[in-house]
């Protein structure tokens, strides 16, 4: 029998760790990487993902994954659901035509970069990336597929920093997150 | 019936892209972002990395991904396998106690850094990675992950590019790549 929803939910709680002023003062840092190394855990996150998006969003085209953390959960979810994976990367990484969008970080400033052939007009997207703290680089991604004339459905993360109200930042995006601090 | 190795490498290579002089002069940079996009080539990647590792590395423990393209990879076949994935990223990413290993890449310098408990002593762990060129990230993994006493079943990549004898710089591990230019 499959296992519930609030086993898989805890499965994966148990293997969040957090370190406290890294990468600098004052900052709480999730980490996820116990989360890779578990692979019953790392299937309960994808499982997860997929049921919201086959409930909620089952016209979904592409998923979104944010460089780097989103590289780790976006091509799982993508082919769980038959579709492609399409990468939004920091400034410089992307060969050819592309589009930006800078933004602030919790720590710092950044540019987020698509190729311009990334996606046609009027496809439908999800965004992934592993945490949401300010919002700023889901932000930047949102604005980058409205550039590209995407339909963006919604953004999902595995973590929730509600505390820092990023989910305001990418309204009107609705945001899904498995685990809230 | 399934695709046959041919149809299926035959279907990634049509995915793969080649742009000169990026990310500067005189490197022709291969992109597998088409690869990414397109579902069944993205399968046909995961297909054939699994099935070397079943038949060559049946006692596989762990999978390594390097920072950040590995990580497109990494989770997939290791969730095929069901072993976990363990990050080497570039220095600074990772919380907590680490180890890193400078290295020279094709285009500039760099650090890779990995969790001190990310592998126990003896665990048998495959490296994998987007692109072997003169093998310097790769060579990096290996010597971190010697120093954390795992041994280094081999290293798996999408892409070599032969010319650059990246292969030879991460002797005594043994590569396997899927597509050679």
């Amino acid at each position: 029998m499959e296992e519930t929803r609030e086993k898989k939910l805890e499965r994966i709680v148990q293997r969040i760790r957090s370190f406290p002023d890294f990468p600098s003062k004052g900052i709480l840092f999730k980490d996820i990487c116990p989360v890779l190394k578990d692979p019953e855990a790392l299937t309960a996150v994808i499982d997860l993902f997929e049921q919201h998006v086959r409930q909620t969003y089952p016209q979904v085209e592409l998923i979104v994954g944010l460089d780097a953390r989103g590289f780790l959960f976006g091509p799982l979810l993508a082919q769980r659901l038959g579709v492609g994976f399409v990468l939004i990367r920091k400034k410089g990484k992307l060969p050819g035509p592309t589009q930006s969008v800078g933004y602030t970080l919790e720590y710092g400033m950044a540019e987020a970069e698509i190729q311009e052939d990334a996606i046609d007009a009027g496809q439908k997207v999800i965004i992934i990336d592993d945490l949401l703290a300010t919002g700023g680089t889901l932000y930047a991604a949102c604005e980058l597929l409205k550039k590209q004339s995407a339909e963006v459905l919604g953004c999902m993360v595995l973590i929730e920093l509600k505390d820092l109200n990023g989910a305001e930042r990418v309204k009107p995006s609705p945001l899904f997150s498995l685990i809230q601090y």
